[in-house]
């Protein structure tokens, strides 16, 4: 079947020259008589994959010397429970800033490791909060936050301003879309299978101060400082997810990176935006200054029509468009992945269909 | 390259089938305009791939219904932390046999979590304890042992027959290398990168009534009681390496289950040990009873030939055969993908590399 466009909120569309690259390559990886899923993770040939994804973060995201970069399992929810048990303890407080459902599922595992407290939730609202008006509290282990909310739609268009207390960010569905400071983070996470790759592997970049606090309980394969000291390979890793999150590294990088992923992302997202704000056929429940430029919920008014949509979009090659049931519609994840011909065909479409059915 | 013949122990040599078909079907999955690679973790197509390969497991090894099948991040070695925090506490005695690097490792990462016991260590004498003799506890929250250790080349041959805690096994280097008696078990875990896949991804098959009785401090995605509710997809998990799990059970049970695999098992063990127990120029540390069929170390007699060994075999397409340094020598590992031309192959290239040394 042709290639069809996949906006599914991840795991999510690869670029079409990984997967070539990918396939091509798999049964005679370098030509050494092996698939990369059969190379040891001991191999020098694998601990080059780690050395050249370690060297490609550092350079993409312009991550400073003393940020560590550590691969992990789990995806970003076992760094849900990593982060409380590696900066705080269960009589420390754990700050949260909520702005969705991917915050308040990091705040309830914190519970289990810490005490924990809500300092803003903007979820009813479909919003951020203005963090200068937040009164953050001095004795605060960390402050979670989550920077792009998958199922709302919502994401910071700013970095929250505070001094007291290692700021800790989830960037699993916006990591590498756009430039970002590093410096004013304790520790950045993100998944791989939304704008860098597939499912399996998560990274964490931790400034190196914030090593070796963890509570005597955690277990070895999320403690931080075990991980940096081994290199992040402390057992048998991902091996396959990571060669081709390196592969994705290298599509950004020859891309333009971070700053041509930006400029995308703006572009993608106008268009789509601006065609549902022009529409009184569909509509977005986000305020302009509070949107995501990774996914694009959406509403058609009448919603009995939903069912025909998604089937009628599947069949023009538009797939993975059902949105969140907490939102209801239609949502649109757009990462780097995503070709601007996507988003064009996409509209093409929505036209068509609010045509025929005004 | 042609396809070399890989002694690694795991990640491991994959059936040459499953890669033909994993390549070919790697950009266009089953007709659906895109790579299993992206295809979402929630949808009927992936969740298909969930149920197969439950199914096939549970035909395969004859698992009985009242154990559940739970399939996990982080490979055995985060079992090594979930089996404490999901079946002892601080104050609970866990009990383990030692018999080698991988017993150790379980048995240091428990004592984060429980009051630990070593009920026996046999890892200098290279072999298995004689368990009908050994004095069991009865107050143990669990009995753990690893059935076949990968580095010194040791494998029970039996089940330890306890009756009064549940018996924990580490398969990760055996599962379905043969026929099993689940219901001696209490808990079956192993990765899947040396028998039974790529690395990403584990198994744990437990018996349902060890669920529910985690430590509180236990992280969601280990603790087994969530993972059972969640039909073992609490978050996104490592799709792609979940598929090609289902790709190599299909591969065992069209080559004829863990019958034939146990056939196969004992042919390539019988025609490599004995080469080399007639030989004078190699030789094995392990007296016979408690030798692996996985796993089979050998060291030259002259050990300042290991270099050029291992160069001219790697040259000869049997690559991966560096012993661990603990044993020294070499050491050729030989899962289920491992076809017995490969074995006749390495033997041929040991028996003239002898004849060219003597």
């Amino acid at each position: 079947m042709p290639r069809v466009f996949n906006f599914s909120p991840g795991p999510a569309m690869l670029p079409a020259a990984v997967i070539e690259k990918v396939q091509a390559e798999l049964s005679d990886w370098k030509k050494c008589g092996m698939s990369v899923m059969e190379i040891s993770h001991r191999s020098p040939a694998f601990l080059n994959i780690v050395e050249q994804s370690k060297a490609m973060l550092r350079k993409l995201l312009n991550i400073p010397d003393n940020y560590c970069i550590l691969f992990l399992h789990g995806g970003a929810s076992m760094q849900c429970s990593a982060i409380p048990l590696n900066l705080s303890s269960p009589k420390k407080n754990a700050d949260y800033i909520i702005t969705g459902q991917w915050g308040l599922k990091a705040y309830n595992e914190a519970k289990r490791f810490s005490k924990t407290r809500i300092i803003s939730n903007t979820m009813e609202q479909f919003s951020t909060p203005n963090t200068s008006e937040l009164a953050f509290n001095d004795d605060a282990a960390y402050l979670h936050y989550t920077d792009n909310e998958t199922i709302l739609g919502v994401e910071f268009s700013h970095v929250p301003e505070i001094d007291n207390a290692p700021l800790v960010v989830d960037s699993s569905s916006n990591i590498l879309s756009r430039p970002i400071d590093v410096e004013k983070y304790g520790v950045i996470y993100a998944c791989c299978q939304k704008n860098i790759g597939i499912a399996g592997l998560a990274i964490s970049i931790v400034r190196e101060d914030l090593l070796g606090h963890h509570q005597a309980h955690t277990p070895s394969l999320l403690e931080w400082q075990h991980l940096h000291e081994k290199n992040s390979l402390p057992n048998t890793m991902p091996t396959f997810a990571w060669y081709v999150l390196l592969c994705c590294l290298q599509w950004i990088e020859q891309s333009g990176g971070v700053v041509q992923m930006q400029k995308n992302s703006i572009q993608k997202a106008k268009l789509l935006y601006e065609y549902i704000d022009n529409s009184d056929f569909y509509s977005n429940p986000v305020a302009p200054q509070y949107r995501s430029k990774m996914n694009v919920p959406f509403t058609l008014q009448k919603t009995d029509l939903d069912a025909l949509f998604l089937q009628q979009s599947t069949q023009a090659g538009l797939t993975n468009l059902k949105g969140h049931v907490s939102v209801g519609g239609m949502r649109a994840s757009i990462y780097n992945s995503m070709p601007e011909e996507g988003v064009h065909k996409l509209i093409e479409f929505m036209h068509t269909f609010s045509r025929q059915h005004k």
